[in-house]
């Protein structure tokens, strides 16, 4: 049980594999990402159902058409909210 | 391979088991993560060795004297910061 460890290993290990070198996600890296690193059928339609542009749009906040770490772990955490408020009921804001 | 959805699953699972129920980590409950939830020797010495006043007192950012949900993502974020430039020696700011 490593759990807090393996989370924050898993997070910059995965990020620098599909970024592929240049320490950034494109369009189509993100979308390989999740691809392959989301296995609950449920949640994997949701987010390929998902608009990428718009997505990306809102994920890239200084608006260099990529994904760079720092955006990337703002992507996490809102999803760990997500999950968080469904699975408590809870806001946490 | 599901280290994406893992890894969020993980955050909100942790924090959950040692807020036990109040949604919540007093500063006994956040030693108490570390202890268990890090492997690494080298990592969680460095972390228990952290003056957790102040550490608390650093996370803590709304100054109630616990750390919620979302603070405990931020500091999450900060040590994947951490982690990031030291496997990648960029500071992604």
């Amino acid at each position: 049980m490593a759990r807090m460890e393996q989370a924050i290993k898993d997070m910059v290990d995965m990020f620098l594999e599909y970024a592929n070198g240049d320490g950034k996600l494109n369009k189509d890296e993100l979308k390989n990402m999740i691809q392959k690193e989301i296995q609950n059928p449920e949640l994997k339609a949701k987010l390929c159902a998902v608009d990428f542009d718009k997505a990306m749009e809102r994920m890239d906040k200084n608006r260099d058409g990529e994904i760079d770490f720092k955006e990337f772990l703002k992507c996490m955490s809102c999803m760990a909210k997500c999950y968080y408020k469904k699975k408590t009921g809870k806001d946490n804001e």
